[in-house]
C-alpha cells in the first residue's frame, strides 16, 4: 500500500438487481464509501415473502414495496439506475444494459430466480406464479374473478369449477396461499355473494413429497398441514400433476389419475436461474446445477474471476459449515453484507474468511392465527407461531412507514376479518366491444 | 292500495355503475328492503377526488378504493354483478349485460363520464387522463420513468425533454396534479438523484379561460395561481393546445405559438358521458347537451321513462332553484339518495318533491399545506384550507380503514416528506428482447 490509504471512491462496483442481496451489499458499501451502481429493472424493492399476501387482497403492493432510491438516498456515493441489464463481458469487465454500458472492478450479481415449469411452459399461462407484484396482482385478478362469475352462473358444473382452486407445490408459498384462500372462502367472503356461498369452495393443495413444507421437520408439518385442513384446504401428497389447461388439472397420486374441473390454478412448485444468471453462466463457463443456479467459491464469488460475485437465490454453496445456502431473504441479506466486507477486505490487503450462514430459522403461516416455524431452539405452531410470524415480519421489513401501514392492515384485519385491497384492475370488458359482438351475432 | 301493504321486495330496482351515485341509490334502497341488483364492471368503489395522489405516489390504489360487495354486504336484498352493461330494452324493461339480461321495474342509470378530447383522439396516446386506477398508474409510471430516464441521459436536450411536464386543463384535478408534480420535483424527490437535480424541472399548467379555477370566485383563483407558482409551477392561462405528440405540445397564447418539448403530458381538460350514457340516449330519444349528458326531469327521470333515472356527472339537471347541478361526488351522492326517496315516495303512492342540491362549497388542494375553498359562508386559502381539505376528505372516505389507512400515508408524508406509494408496475424491458435486439444490430 506504500503508505497510501485505498480510495473506495476509486474502486467501482457495479450491482446487478436490487432484492435483499444487492440492497444490503450496496448499503454496506454506500457506507464505506465506494462509487457503487445499482442496476434494476424495477424501481422499487419488493418483500417478497408477503407476495402471497397481495395476490389474496389482505396488502396492496405499496405496502410491500419501496423505492430503491430512498432506500439507498443517504449515500452519496451510490447510483441507482433503473434499467433492464442483458449482457456482460468478463474479459473488459463491462455490463450492458438497455441504456448503455457500466465499467466496474467488481460486480455483484444478484438477480435471484423465476419460475420453473420443468419444461412444461405450455402450463404458465393457466396456472401463474408468483415472484413479482405483477404476477400477484394476475393471481389476485384470477382468484376474485372466479367468485364473481360464480356468483353470475347458473350451471352448477360451470359454478362448482369456477368454486376450485388448486395450488401446486406445497413449500411455503403453495402452504400460504392454498390457506390464505382458504380463509377468504371460509371467513372474510362468507357474506358477501347472493348467490353462492363461499363455504362451499374447494381449495386443493397438491405437493409431490410425501408431505408439505419437506424442507422443514416432521412434527411442523403434520401441523401445517392440520391447520390447513381446519381452513377447508384439500391437502394431496404424494400427487403428481401431469397436464394443466383452461379447464383444470390432471395428476396422479397412489397409481389413480384424477381429472379435476377448477378454472384457477396457481403455480407455487419450483424456481431456476434467471435470464441474466443464464447469460453469466454462459460468459464466464462457471458450473450450473440444475436449476440453472451458479456454483461460486466460498466467498460467493465466481471460479476464475474473483472480481464477479453471485449472491442470494440465483448462487449455489455449501457454506463453511458444509451445509447448503438456502435461497431465502436471510440468506440473501447475510451474503450482501459478507460480499461488501470481501471486498472492503481485499482493497484493505487482508483475506476474507469464508462464508458461514447463520440459521434463524424458517416459518409458515397458514390463514390468520395459525403458523408454523421452525427457529433454532424452538418448535411453535398455531396462535403462538402466527403472532412470531407477524412480529418477525413486521420487524424486517425495511421502512418505518411500510411497517406502520402493514400493520394498520393486519390490525384492522384482524379486528375485523375483512381483507385490505381486494381490487380487481386491469382492463374490464369493454361495453362497445360487447354491443359490437352481441349485435354481429344477431 | 286497497288496504295491502306495498311489498319493497317485490320491486326490482337495478342500477347501473357504483360510484358515488349508484352506490348510495343501493344503500338507501337496501334498507328499504327493495329488491336491488347493482352492476358494475369493476369490483370496487373508487374514491375519485384523490385518483390524483395514486397517480403522483402518494397513495395506492387500495388506500381509496373499496370492493363494492363489502359496502353493500349488510343488505341482505341488494345483490351486487360484476359485469359490463352494454344496452337496454326500454319498452321490455330489460337490461343487458356480458352475461345474460337483467329485468327491472325501476332503472338507475349512474354511469357517470369519460375524457373527452374534443375529436382529437389521436391525443389521447400522449396525454393520459385520470379517470381510473388504470389512468392513475399510467400517469404515475409516465412520471416517475421520466425522471429515471433523465439520471440515465447524457444528452442535456433530451434531458430536459424528460424533465418537462404539461398538464392541459386549470380545474380542481389540473391543478391538484401540476401542485403535486411540483411538489414531488421541489420537495419529495430532491435528495433521489445523482445527475440530475429534480429542482430544475419544469411543470406548465396550460388553461384556455382566463384564470386557474375558472368555475371558483376570483379570489380563490388567484391564491390557487400564487400557490402554484411558489411551488415551481408555471401558469399559463389563455392558453390554447394546437397540437400533442410524442415530442410535446404547441400552445397558442396571446397570439404567439410556442413549441414545448416535454416528454410527460397529461390531460385534465374535458369529459364526456360515458359509453353506457350514450345506449341510453339512443334508446330513449331523450337529449343530450354538447358533452352528451341527458338531460333529466326535475325528479331525475328520463322524459317519456318516469322508471328510468339518471344520477351524477351522467345527468344534466337545473335544480329546484335554478342552478346547473355541477359533476361532483356529493351532488352524485344527494341525486342517488333523493332518487331511492322518489321511488319510496312513488310506491307508497306519494309524489316526490323536485330534486334540490344543497351545495356545501367546493376545494382544491395545491402540495402539502395549501389548498382553497370556497364554502358556503368562508372562503380559505393556505395552510387553513389544507387542514380543512384534509379533514373533509379523511371524513368522506366510505370505510373506517380507509379513514385510517390514508391518515397513516398522510401523515408520514407529512413529517417526512417521503411519498408512500411510487412503484413503477407493468412488465419492465426484457433482457432476452435486448440480447436479440443487440445481436441482430452487431
Amino acid at each position: 500500500m506504500d503508505g497510501l490509504k485505498p480510495d473506495p471512491g476509486a474502486h467501482r462496483v457495479v450491482i446487478v438487481g436490487g432484492g435483499f442481496g444487492g440492497l444490503h451489499a450496496a448499503r454496506r458499501l454506500g457506507q464505506r464509501g465506494y462509487a457503487v451502481t445499482l442496476i434494476d429493472k424495477r424501481n422499487f424493492q419488493l418483500f417478497q415473502p408477503l407476495l402471497y399476501q397481495v395476490a389474496t387482497g389482505s396488502l396492496a403492493p405499496g405496502d410491500i414495496a419501496i423505492p430503491t432510491r430512498s432506500l439507498l438516498r443517504r449515500y452519496p456515493s451510490v447510483r441507482v439506475l433503473q434499467a433492464t441489464a442483458y449482457d456482460l463481458d468478463a474479459g473488459q469487465r463491462k455490463l450492458r444494459h438497455e441504456h448503455g454500458e457500466l465499467d466496474y472492478d467488481s460486480l455483484i450479481v444478484a438477480t435471484g430466480v423465476k419460475h420453473n415449469y420443468f419444461g412444461k411452459d405450455g402450463w404458465r399461462a393457466h396456472a401463474p406464479g408468483l415472484k413479482t407484484v405483477e404476477h400477484a396482482l394476475e393471481m389476485r385478478r384470477r382468484i376474485f374473478n372466479a367468485f364473481e362469475l360464480a356468483e353470475l352462473s347458473t350451471d352448477p358444473a360451470e359454478r362448482a369449477a369456477l368454486m376450485s382452486f388448486v395450488v401446486v407445490g406445497a413449500g411455503p408459498t403453495g402452504v400460504e396461499l392454498a390457506g390464505a384462500i382458504g380463509e377468504l372462502a371460509h371467513k372474510t367472503l362468507v357474506r358477501d355473494f347472493r348467490a353462492i356461498d363461499p363455504r362451499q369452495t374447494r381449495v386443493l393443495l397438491l405437493e409431490g413429497a410425501s408431505r408439505v413444507l419437506p424442507v422443514y421437520p416432521e412434527p411442523l408439518s403434520a401441523a401445517a398441514r392440520r391447520h390447513l385442513e381446519q381452513l377447508g384446504v384439500t391437502v394431496l401428497t404424494g400427487a403428481l400433476v401431469q397436464a394443466i389447461d383452461a379447464d383444470g388439472v390432471r395428476y396422479q397420486q397412489a397409481g389413480v389419475v384424477t381429472e379435476l374441473r377448477a378454472r384457477t390454478v396457481l403455480w407455487a412448485a419450483g424456481v431456476r436461474a434467471s435470464l441474466f444468471g443464464e447469460v453469466l453462466a454462459e460468459r464466464t463457463g462457471v458450473a450450473v446445477d440444475r436449476s440453472g443456479r451458479l456454483q461460486v467459491g466460498a466467498d460467493c464469488s465466481l471460479p476464475g474471476h474473483p472480481e464477479i460475485f453471485v449472491i442470494g437465490d440465483l448462487a449455489r454453496l455449501a457454506d463453511a459449515a458444509g451445509r447448503d445456502v438456502p435461497g431465502l431473504a436471510p440468506a440473501a441479506i447475510q451474503q450482501g453484507e459478507y460480499v461488501a466486507g470481501v471486498i472492503a477486505a481485499r482493497h484493505a490487503g487482508k483475506a476474507a474468511r469464508p462464508f458461514r450462514y447463520r440459521d434463524r430459522g424458517s416459518m409458515a403461516v397458514i390463514g390468520m392465527n395459525k403458523a408454523v416455524g421452525d427457529l433454532r431452539h424452538v418448535r411453535v405452531t398455531g396462535l403462538v407461531g402466527w403472532w412470531l410470524w407477524a412480529f418477525v415480519h413486521l420487524m424486517s421489513l425495511v421502512d418505518g412507514a411500510q411497517r406502520l401501514r402493514v400493520f394498520v392492515q393486519w390490525g384492522w384485519k384482524y379486528c375485523t376479518r375483512r381483507t385490505g385491497d381486494r381490487l380487481i384492475t386491469g382492463q374490464p370488458t369493454d361495453s362497445r366491444r360487447l354491443r359490437g359482438e352481441r349485435l354481429a351475432a344477431g
